[in-house]
């Protein structure tokens, strides 16, 4: 498991090439609540969402032999765009696996940053592990693996930084990327703040891997919180989650929608609805506030088109 | 006409009451437009916009008598949140007069500030010149007035702060409210600096008025930016956008929706369609770029109902 030493390195690595994400306040929103929030503003990261700390970091880490072949991920769509990004600013090809029905703003973005984007049916892992197979490219798991929570776990530290009173963190939670990286910062610095994980209903494999205690398959994960709907739990995610998390919550597709139009009118950020699930779990009173509560607004990768003008 | 020292007379006196926006930069913008841009982000601005800056200022300026019998309003939407927010900060009744058609949502801010709201189907102005008259209440014009152009002119005294490396400023048009006080406030230290303004081709009373030599009124103004909808060009307004404005530009609707979408997904500002008008007027070439040019994003108060999610 990565250590204190590892997350440290891996923030060094990243600064400079990725932004310093701000936290922002609202006292419209701490009003709403009757709560004292901080809000991580990570949709403001390179590619309009967190992915980019572990997919930069995982690619900066790769081998001279393993960067030559090129790269693959599979992604319902953040994760794509950040390693398309991450790759061509480390200067290796990249191929992204992605649904046919994936947010096209995600799709162009990923094309835009330069990557090959395989457009898919079926089973998207089935068609990426063998086209990783068949054009022997170097396979980069979106979410479970190591270097990629080492990379995201880089968030933790500026949380730290610069709210060191922190009491809470609420994180959204798709295959447990996000969280399994932000619990093992947080958690080897100051244990004592509560590190909260959110999941929609209707995706809710995270939940079901802890009940279960280990890691679940869902046969589907849909969601409005497009960014959330991984139907599997990653192995090393799980060990950490069931180790480091205090509370994974479940939300409905009701809050998620309400809790994005709202934070939207009350902050003016044009975040995705998985950036709002800390919100949707507010909503309906799924998590006991206590002090200074960090809600991460994990990305704003909109589809804007969605937006009737 | 106010001069300089009425202008920072006016900031002194907004100084930690409203916001002090920031200034932020986009790569992608800057990438995709071929241009180097700075936004003013006034969507962040207390009630999202920058009305409460001249409405405030006109507020505090009133007399005890005026203040004791109440102000009042017409508005299309943004004036009316500002000028309710602005007189329950100094203590004093509102009440606003707004169209039946309003986005819900500036209705909504209007009453959650604590104002009357009035909803009128018909003529408007008539509608709040015999309310006024009826309750013996302190009429305040939403833009045709010294003390509120006085007010917007702050934001000037902040571009000029934060970058005088300026070339060029870029400010939404509706009845000229906004550009008057910052076109007053720029040419008063900067005249190099230059001034445009940019309004809907569907509700183009200021380039109407400055074609005509005088201040015109529209039978009717539509737009999807709602904000920039005035029927009227104000006499105040006018006098100081013919001696201070270097040039004023229409834009199509299509152009205004492209934008906002285009802005929003780029930037993840959740900004209004009005704010996007400068963005609109690159899109169809209406403005040659030279150097630093900031654009004022004037508002973010979206109909958030028509995001469909």
């Amino acid at each position: 498991m990565p250590n204190l030493e590892d997350i440290r390195q891996a923030a060094d690595g990243l600064h400079g090439r990725i932004h310093r994400t701000p936290m922002l306040e609202s006292s419209a929103l701490d009003e709403f609540f009757n709560a004292q929030l901080t809000l991580k503003a990570e949709l403001f990261q390179k590619t309009g969402s967190f992915k980019v700390r572990g997919l930069l970091h995982k690619t900066l880490g790769l081998s001279p032999d393993e960067r030559g072949r090129g790269v693959i991920t599979v992604s319902a769509g953040n994760a794509a765009g950040a390693l398309a990004w991450a790759a061509r600013d480390a200067g290796v090809p990249a191929t992204v696996v992605m649904a046919k029905t994936a947010v096209p703003a995600k799709i162009d973005a990923a094309r835009a940053y330069g990557a090959q984007v395989e457009l898919v049916d079926g089973d998207l892992i089935a068609a990426y592990e063998s086209i990783r197979d068949e054009r022997k490219l170097t396979g980069v798991h979106p979410f479970d693996d190591l270097d990629v929570i080492t990379g995201h776990a880089s968030l933790a530290l500026e949380l730290l930084a610069d709210r060191p009173d922190l009491d809470t963190v609420l994180v959204p939670v798709g295959g447990g990327g996000l969280i399994s990286g932000v619990a093992l910062g947080i958690k080897l610095i100051k244990p004592a703040i509560r590190v909260i994980g959110i999941e929609p209903s209707g995706a809710d494999v995270v939940s079901r891997s802890l009940e279960a205690g280990q890691p679940q398959k869902l046969p589907t994960a849909k969601s409005v919180a497009d960014g959330l709907a991984a139907p599997v739990c990653g192995t090393h995610n799980f060990a950490i989650i069931q180790q480091y998390v205090d509370q994974v919550v479940r939300v409905s597709e009701d809050a998620l929608i309400e809790a994005t139009r709202l934070v939207m009118s009350r902050t003016k950020l044009a975040l995705e609805p998985a950036a709002a699930a800390p919100f949707a779990a507010l909503l309906e009173g799924k998590v006991e506030l206590r002090g200074l509560t960090a809600a991460v607004i994990s990305g704003g990768n909109l589809d804007v088109a969605k937006l009737k003008l």
